[in-house]
């Protein structure tokens, strides 16, 4: 039996035990008004300030009994591993990323670092600017710098800070996910040294994924995957994930036997609607947060077993709702819905500032963003705790509680 | 003697004894990423913290001795004389903005209100769907509103907030400025009626401008210009303040013998650099805080009088830096500089969020946002006291303390 | 009886006896990368090829009995009246534009040209480096001029090409109209001249419209503007022409017995429906081209005199057709329709390129550009002649036939 | 001795004997507003005359002397072959890209058509809604489909047309390029099955490159790379083409002997320097015509052979310019320069209109666009023999004469 035998997440509502958050740092030293939007950043950040809120989330979910680990802790735990730190080093500091002639310098460098300095710089990136003279060659002067652009030896991974994207666990077994955007490949990448070498992750279950093969148009992104229980996972097809990957992934899932129906929410393709969780969560069993003027556009389809090649099939919900498939497949009634609260100024607006982006700390417990004031008070109408999370600064990459968690331990609810 | 004959700005670091500001509010609740960018704003705002923010920065000024006015309550003032209130609405209620058949009743609605109430949808706005039944007719039919898009009756004039563009006091008369963006014309307007009709206001010395006609090319913002004494007026040449404008106000200054000598700043034109005093600002009578990477461009001309037509002569510095040309302007030997703070990454971040927006309370003594810390302890090191507002929310539209206040009393330096 | 009194426009598809076009010349030779997007023009052009393009149409309207007058030749000819050259002088050499110090020598250059030259800098524009040396000052140093980026003394006018929105001959009478874009505004300045002081064209009754003034949201194009006959005007509510600017020439259309009816075409606000004419045009007296993607989404309102003020009343047609509201509009029982041609790709292609903005010479007989061949085909297929012009140069700024062409008289049809 | 080992390009003018062209067609008539950005162009495209003007280009090719071979024409040849066929198939109908459940109907829709058929949809792309209903699934519904956006089981490749970028022969062998953006990976699949099956094409010597490898930052585009004789291969280091490729090529070509001598053009990163042959070409064997604005920013290295690891050196040549770093490298004393023509605005636009895009059938004899009237007259009175291609629409996607060919046999020059 492996350590991590007893990962798994069985809900997106049940008792939270164990979570993986990233807490903001040198990449987002890097963030400039000339490059945000290529690192999918709308603003810069103050980063204490983010950093102190970010660590404020953190004590909320752990004085209420979860487990929190972060990112640059299991990173620096895992490269301290010299087989891991070589595995890393090996497909990092690459001719395709580094050029001929400024490999050797990099590369002793970062050797030369502590575990948590070179945990730092693998998240945070690395400037040219970055290497040391000592380890400097001529070739450094090709390397094009100018005012406001950096060229890098490693680039700053910013979205790291929503580890909700990049691995999710579904039920027993996680998935590791080819990232939409190239800016985000190489989180996954991180993710699989973890899986691989950390003592408390090796041996885990991968339902389907790998950072080191190719996926095209097969992306992947967990913003937009839910585990919600009763065998069912809910599936966003938006902008970042693809019917390509929700179809080898269901497929997976199925052959494996880790669940038993995909229900698939057929978006339109827009920045507002980046992930099923920017507009959809659930705050409760049977009790969902969402944002009307994009769910009512939703397309639904059901993806289930078949003995038929390729092992999958369809069902085009045709026009009934996605909270009525959804209610059907968890084997309720109905759901209690929730909209994004205020006039049409204030829903849209709360949208963007992720005010439907709830995180379930257990059944009727959620953390939002404080700034979504009406959609909160209508949660707490419902009858739902509400704890919040300071979203000034966090909330600048479009991105808000479950965003920025990533469950490993979920207990089940009851349907 | 009017009621206004004390009025007046001497200096930039002055004693500051009387000061414009405008609170967030109806116009800021309108802000939702669609619209966002048409007012100028680069994201949405939680406008009851930008509230609360913008309250602390006036109890500081006023804690401090300084008189602060408030635009939401001079308007509420001017419009409950109904002679400014039929001077405004005879401008704001015509056919060009809302159209026939809705005239009489939108002007109805408007006439039906409190002062107070009027002045909030002066300042923010009016939208088709504002409109109540009863004053309604079929024409409302033709306006298209769909999700995310408003019509307006009257527009909504976010950028009151920064008080600082719309009318400047140069020494003892002041400007009513064009703006150059449409979405900011009507703020002149508002200014127009205060001074025409508010008692405190009225005999105010105009030394150009007037909202009532058109400018073309010769767009002028107070964001560009600082009355630093000595007869010095400086302007930034900027992305909004044009050649056809600094010409003509230096040539009404002159004329009026209201200052000796226009210092002008050439800037390249950058969203990044849109006013002077986004880039360069007094923090004592020979400190200014300045970002090297705009101002090492700023090509510098001096304007003077002249007697031969058209009775101004300009003056090609061929490169002597700005800040020297200030310091001679200003009969010192130099100026002390201290450059926004941190490496390539903080800086470029600080100019953005409005690091050198410094407004001086008396000399040596400056607010500045909290988030630029960097730049802050700069100014301290350098013996400045530094008060901070609150620049999460406020900043959100790209200005800080210098751009929310339009000084109406302030004391001149010795040089 | 003023010699224009048999000037007129009495239908979409009457003999055109009288047109007015403008000539490509030397405002596109002006047109480059950097700054075609802020001149309304899509890409850059190949101006001597488009100038044969343009001589080969107006051929093909004179060999077939229109007489063509240019704007080149009008405004030259204006402006050799020293009074018509002063007039426009005065309302462009002025401070706001050039600036003081550089107006005296500007006007001194411009005054001492012969009329085709005058008139091909108002047209063409007239950048600071086009001064000659002997008329410059030291204030051209603050013009900023850069690699791309040119400052002028008078702008350049490359959409007079499009005489269709600029002016609008309805019925008896005509429009001055405020257009949308400031970078077209000079032009309705342009043809006041040519209406105040041009011998064939002083005298003409003027509905409504002078660029003198101000007009703020009512803003109206041509391209949007059909007096179809039978009293009627179509007029498309569009990017670029308002409810604000229809309401008003209806009324003064109503008010001046003008017309009897308008039909308004509310359509969505999108670039590749800028203007009625771009979706919407007539090939015969009942026989329409459209595009289908934007006329279904368009709602139809018809205005007409009221007894009650302000004198016109509004009728929201509540999902009726717009061609079939046109038809009774006409007095026919219905439309014939030719749509966009091709497959999905070929039609939204051929609409961009301006398939739909067909001109007809007379019932039956339109001119369309070479490139829109499967729409060509479908007229041809329908009995209508189709003429051609090559379109590979002139419609870069996304115009055709119709665009290109105000018709200043053109016989009625019988219905 | 394999049949391509006479193949072969020792120069940038030698005589021209074998060229590798791409006609426009199915890709280019999917082309559309809406698209055409996503797929890099500027503009939709007049097909048939795009075609026509590509013929008369071949025609004058083969008139004088050369031999072109077409990509449909070879890739229809080779996958006549079944193992082609299959190969090509069994990387483009795969998961990633079709998805499960529509990979048998589309595969077994590809093999039942005629090898010219399957040519045309392999670089023309296919849509869903190209699958004809006897290949349909249930799994078509998932595909979304709206106006004007396709979703795709094989994408449309309508930058083959600049078959310049895909593949450089460089002296006696070649370079499979991965290429810059995603839109166009698919390119070079497409040319490995031709070199790996077509009986033309197969043993030719691969210096580097392979297009079922990823290259993460390493892309490189024959638009940038000119083997120019002497042993010397100048590379553009532009928005496309990377330091990180540029170093790889040159250790691979002086690792086999290739080249002894590479010469970088360091440019700025910007779409209209997009790649060197965009500002940079040569007429004759000492004549170059260039964009000054663009050349005289690049900044050049020198790269040769090295003993020590990496095997390469890098000289920074300091400011030197490029051009007389290229004479040396070529043993001349200096390089004949024709600029582009005009004023600042034609030469601006004759560069974006591909005017330095010249390509030489022999020393001094030039092709290109008709458009660049100002350039092609200086290179005339220098004494080059220009012949001119239409570029109305074949230079929409920004690519001239240069772009369009792949030489595959060009004779040295003496220096």
């Amino acid at each position: 039996m492996t350590v991590s035998s007893t990962y798994g997440v069985h809900s997106e509502v049940g008792r939270l035990r164990k979570v993986l958050v990233c807490r903001p740092g040198l990449a987002h030293r890097r963030l400039t008004p000339t490059n945000a939007d290529d690192l999918l950043f709308d603003d810069v950040m103050w980063v204490e300030n983010a950093q102190r809120d970010h660590a404020d989330f953190v004590n909320k979910l752990t004085s209420r009994g979860v487990e929190v680990v972060e990112l640059h802790d299991l990173l620096a735990r895992t490269v301290a591993d010299p087989a891991a730190r070589d595995w890393l080093l090996d497909r990092k500091i690459v001719a395709n990323e580094v050029g001929w002639g400024l490999m050797d310098g990099t590369r002793a460098y970062l050797e030369s670092l502590e575990p948590t300095q070179l945990a730092d710089l693998l998240i945070g990136g690395m400037a040219t600017t970055d290497l040391p003279e000592d380890f400097r060659t001529d070739f450094l002067s090709m390397a094009r710098d100018s005012p406001g652009v950096r060229e890098y030896l490693m680039p700053p991974l910013p979205n790291t800070l929503y580890t909700r994207d990049t691995t999710c666990w579904l039920y027993g077994g996680l998935t590791m996910n080819p990232l939409f955007w190239p800016a985000r490949h190489d989180e996954t990448l991180l993710m699989k040294a973890i899986y691989t070498f950390h003592p408390d992750f090796t041996g885990s279950t991968i339902w389907w994924g790998d950072p080191e093969q190719e996926w095209g148009q097969a992306t992947f992104e967990g913003g937009d995957i839910m585990p919600v229980g009763n065998g069912v996972v809910l599936m966003g097809m938006s902008e970042r994930t693809s019917r390509q990957a929700i179809t080898q992934v269901a497929k997976a899932l199925f052959d494996q036997g880790a669940a038993e129906q995909v229900i698939v929410a057929g978006m339109p393709k827009l920045r507002a609607a980046m992930h099923l969780d920017t507009v959809f969560t659930f705050a409760d069993r049977d009790v969902v947060t969402l944002y009307p003027r994009i769910m009512d556009a939703v397309r639904t389809f059901t993806l289930r077993p078949s003995d038929t090649d390729p092992g999958i099939a369809v069902t085009d919900e045709e026009g009934e709702p996605f909270t009525d498939v959804v209610a059907r497949g968890l084997g309720l009634d109905s759901l209690r819905v929730i909209e994004t609260g205020g006039d049409v100024y204030a829903s849209e607006r709360q949208q963007w500032d992720s005010g439907n982006n709830a995180v379930a700390l257990e059944p009727g417990v959620v953390f939002t963003y404080d700034r979504n004031t009406t959609t909160n008070t209508l949660l707490r109408k419902a009858g739902i705790e509400v704890i919040t999370i300071v979203g000034a600064e966090l909330g600048r990459g479009r991105g808000g509680g479950h965003c920025m968690t990533c469950p490993i331990v979920r207990e089940p609810v009851a349907f």
